[in-house]
């Protein structure tokens, strides 16, 4: 099975556990059946190999997620790094290209679509199947899956099957030419009402209606879009030669930027001739916000955290070092990373992106291919100069790249560990009580033998991550 | 005036705002009248230097509140310092020896004992003036200031008056023995009477009565012991005399475990002959909760706070350097410090005492006689090695005395500011820049030229603030 699977959002709405580099599916606050927590995404990658053992897993993703990916999921899957943010539709053709440039994958071949994140039982995951037998045996060109809607929602688009057509679909936009255009037979509307709970020929796709349109579209069989696609190869790829003519992915990705910005669902699905929709109606969540997190927790109070006095439906997640303390509250989200702390009543925190987005950008934890950092510290003094301190874990075997810093002086205390030390050409090991100071524009590259540890002190005016040049290390 | 201040209290009742060595008396929540933020220790100096221009104070405490009262007071009161934690009979007592055989106080002065933390109007400090008066005319050998009560607690000691004695006395536990014992004469209970808001003698106390009792004693002019007494110094002499023969501060000093360990109120004030009453009627509040802590805030936000989305009647301090973002929260205190977090309905927070004596006993930060620290991180290790970082601020002027560790080894980078370096008897200067590792064993002292600023990564397998061996600097 080749799936492409999205994985986008910088998750301010999950502050102060996302931050823009751990987005809300990064968080590791579910638990499996062996009680260890996980990710969302992790989540979402073993579901996918219960239903398929050896799948062919392409995560289309921005540079800033690349590290997270692989600390969670390892080498196991194929990135495709979108060389810029643009919308589904640009990222979903550079993961075709890259299925069919780079891995060769037949154009007769189908192909799935889905984020890399929703919340679901196994139903969901066994119905990919089931939607690519349904294009392989070219029922239609695009096959969705509909989510049965549990409420007249606002915020979804939604598919209209072809069931019950009638002149009272007047009420919700469509008139005669649109029922014309939609190119059903009476065999398909019939198929489709014989097998209640199997696949169907779509009528209409509607984004967002009001409330009342959308009790209309429910009573009429709607059902909500779930941003799950299923097509063969080829046909994306046709639409693909319509927009540019290389047949490298390094040049299709070289000119990224002139895919149109739009979505996948506006340019290629609504725009199919033959579109089928299979419903699902099992657990499904997107999680997005700390509300519907807290539901779907493996413990009410994860991290240092201690409560008393008739505390009650309230959820503490706790990874600073220092203990929380709760008494009494009710119906509360309570988070605390190096990024910050909230305290949100739960119905409120929906509400948070606001408040957020007007806190500094910096984050104050990032997880990274070789490792993790947290800030333990920042200060600006009077003349202009700031201090930062950082807890650094480099994780057995890994290295942080041959670099420098042009604004910074750098000292590290190692606290635990081995490693070697690359400096300006010369190797050292460093380990326990070793103090390397590194002043700016000296190269240096660090690599953990076992799992190392330190301390960094940075002073420098502008103590910014993006302060890093990257070298290849030449060997002699 | 001679007044002795006691401060006491470990305050574990304010968490984490509160720990050992900063008591709820050194927190500067409130704010003086040019809006600068104070504590209840700054407030209670001011507000007596406002009625007396140059009182005498003696300030009785344990030695973890030396460097806070130093701190926030400076030099200009004197330190009783106390050998061990007994009671308030003993601190009375050595700080009543302190006053006779340090400062040579004539035993005929009035002396005044007062909490160092009483939350109360400018008429609870003129009122001592009047306490003063009445020693010194001989009316009591010993004043007391009574609170009016406001509502039949069960937690204080009640003070009745001698007044409308009758025989329904019964009723709260007095007999016709307890009458007589009083000694009082028609002339003082008309006397009484004749000024309401004057001075009565005493009648009995009471200690922790139900509400029931308390109801009674209050319709019957019972007033609340608040713990400020008034007396002749001699009086209090002759009792030292009866329990001590020593005429040297420092005798007594070294046989401060001799006292018995009981209270003033109990010892001394009940088993008086001659008690006599000043009611006090305005603000009075012991501030040893949230919940009256927050009713007197300067602000209802103090730190890097943003709330949004409803929220009402919450109260935030954040003394943590990452933000705190609140949404539609309803009567709570927010309380962040290197200690921890508190998250507590206010009506529910003076229940948190035990959920707090169950967390770590390491302060996380401490103000200090020669500035601050904070800590901010500890790790621990698999090999039982540990590694602490700390901030530290050494203030102009103030030096880290000359000291070794024997169970840990120090790396400090200096991140602002100058200073000169003491190392086994040789002195260098320190600047922004600097890395100093100090190993197990070796001595070092710090002096700061301007206000300095480093980073100290501690090494080593017991990193507690007792490892510390100090020297006295030996000039060549």
């Amino acid at each position: 099975m080749n799936i492409i699977l999205l994985s986008g959002g910088s998750g301010k709405r999950l502050w102060p556990l996302s931050n823009e580099t751990r987005s809300k599916q990064f968080l590791k606050l579910l638990k499996n059946d062996e009680s260890q927590y996980e990710s969302m995404v992790q989540r979402v990658y073993r579901q996918i190999l219960e239903v398929v053992a050896s799948p062919n897993v392409v995560i289309a993703t921005g540079s800033s997620q690349v590290d997270a990916i692989r600390g969670q999921l390892g080498d196991k899957v194929d990135l495709v790094v979108e060389p810029e943010r643009r919308d589904t539709f640009p990222a979903i053709m550079l993961s075709a290209a890259y299925l069919a440039f780079e891995r060769g994958v037949p154009f007769d071949e189908p192909v799935l679509v889905l984020p890399v994140d929703p919340y679901a039982d196994m139903g969901y995951f066994r119905l990919l199947r089931d939607m690519e037998e349904a294009v392989r045996s070219g029922f239609a060109d695009m096959v969705l899956m509909g989510m049965t809607p549990t409420y007249p929602s606002e915020k979804y688009g939604y598919i209209l099957p072809v069931l019950d057509i009638s002149n009272d679909m007047n009420d919700i936009g469509m008139n005669g030419n649109d029922i014309n255009d939609i190119g059903m037979n009476n065999d398909d509307i019939n198929s489709r009402k014989a097998n209640g709970k199997g696949i169907g020929k779509v009528g209409k796709f509607i984004e967002k209606p009001s409330v009342e349109t959308a009790r209309l579209l429910i009573e009429r069989g709607a059902l909500w879009n779930g941003g799950v696609f299923a097509f063969r190869l080829g046909y994306v790829m046709d639409i693909y030669a319509r927009h540019m003519g290389y047949d490298t992915y390094q040049d299709v990705y070289e000119h990224y930027n002139e895919f149109k910005k739009t979505s996948f669902d506006y340019e290629v699905v609504e725009k199919a001739e033959s579109v089928a929709v299979m419903p699902y109606s099992g657990t499904w969540k997107d999680m997005g916000t700390w509300n519907t997190i807290t539901e779907e927790m493996g413990e009410n109070y994860v991290g240092d955290v201690t409560v008393g006095e008739g505390i009650e439906n309230t959820h503490i997640i706790n990874e600073l070092n220092i203990p929380i303390v709760a008494l009494g509250t009710e119906g509360l989200i309570i988070a605390a990373s190096p990024d910050g702390i909230l305290v949100s009543d739960k119905a409120k925190s929906s509400y948070i992106k606001p408040y957020v987005d007007r806190l500094g950008d910096r984050p104050m934890y990032e997880e990274l291919r070789w490792g993790e950092y947290k800030v333990l510290d920042y200060v600006s003094y009077d003349d202009g100069v700031n201090s930062l301190t950082k807890y650094l874990t480099v994780k057995a075997g890994k290295t942080i790249s041959y670099r420098l810093h042009n604004d910074r002086d750098e000292v590290l205390t190692v606290v635990d560990g081995e490693g070697e030390l690359l400096m300006e050409d010369s190797i050292r090991d460093v380990r326990r009580g070793d103090v390397v100071r590194v002043a700016k524009g000296q190269k240096h590259a660090i690599h953990a033998i076992t799992d190392l540890h330190f301390i960094e002190v940075q002073i420098g005016g502008r103590l910014v991550e993006e302060d890093v040049e990257e070298f290849e290390v030449t060997t002699q």
